[in-house]
């Protein structure tokens, strides 16, 4: 917008730039943060650049931490004979939220997508290889759509000569969901996986 | 969440503070930080401290500006003697985008509220009273809640005496909409302001 000065318009550009804001909300915190104290946007400025700065990949689980190896990893508490493989580290965050995980994880960083040039070699898969030991269980928990689906499909492959448990997420209702607003696929799958009760 | 590395919860946090970002979304958003690559970060990171270092106030209008004087104050294009008052420097983009306005703008900064103690010495009302000359039309575009309307009174009544035309924005039917979904004050306010046609 023409009548903007330039450091307005250059913000708007900036916040536009992250997904999901559109051009009105990129406008509408451009706003707020005029009128906000220069510490607090000092703050938000900081934080930004620190995350770039201190943040490593786990060298355990590919996952995100501030040290060598991230906190998950670390922690005694946890079970080291289950790894959840997950496609990237926001996934975790998923999991850790239900509480009801006590695993270990294990972060691709992504999903095979040819299409892409998104191969095996691109995908952390030689670590995944690395760390699985005998008689644990490794769960696959990419995606339920394609590319998530035919990451899972290689690694069952490529793991099942190894003496582990190999599972994946159980597809089906979503709870407190009807029925009726059900697709069909989701549906098929839950009758296939039906449950003795 | 105690899982993630201390300065991603700060992101988070700070992302959180903005209006209209949720946790979720800022989650979502330090996660698309941690994928970027840091030039761009670093880009966003100066854009905020870069609005707070250069934006002013216009000696006249009071939006904003990183000179003394606005663009829109300094077009000399622009007609001079029609001044429309708004609460905020936002409202001007809003006018700006329908091309529809050629006269210039004054922001209040604000609106009266006294239970919030903002009377009339904390907005720019004196800047109005110093600028506007003889025969110009003051246009009173404050919202139309009712801090917008008692605003818009207070101003009427102080400007009363000054040989000026005053004007509100028309209230009525907004363009596209449906009869049947219209509030009964607007309906009520679009029969009282019917025009010839």
């Amino acid at each position: 917008m023409k009548t903007l000065p330039q450091s307005a318009n250059r913000l708007i550009q900036e916040f536009s730039n992250l997904p999901g804001i559109g051009k009105k909300t990129a406008q509408r915190l451009t706003f707020h943060i005029l009128q906000t104290e220069k510490e607090k946007v000092s703050e938000l400025s900081k934080a930004l650049l620190r995350l770039k700065e201190v943040i490593l990949n786990c060298s355990i689980c590919n996952g995100i931490t501030e040290e060598k190896v991230c906190s998950i990893c670390k922690d005694p508490t946890r079970d080291d004979n289950k790894i959840c493989v997950v496609e990237n580290t926001f996934d975790i965050i998923v999991f850790e939220k239900t509480n009801g995980f006590n695993g270990k994880y294990h972060v691709l960083g992504g999903t095979l997508s040819p299409l892409d040039g998104i191969g095996p070699e691109e995908l952390n898969i030689k670590g995944l290889l690395d760390r699985i030991e005998d008689e644990i269980e490794v769960i696959l928990a990419t995606n339920s759509n394609v590319e998530g689906e035919t990451t899972a499909l290689y690694l069952k492959k490529i793991l099942s000569n190894r003496k582990i448990h190999i599972s994946r997420l159980a597809r089906g209702i979503p709870i407190g969901s009807d029925l009726g607003y059900i697709d069909s696929a989701t549906l098929i799958r839950a009758m296939e996986g039906r449950t003795s009760v």
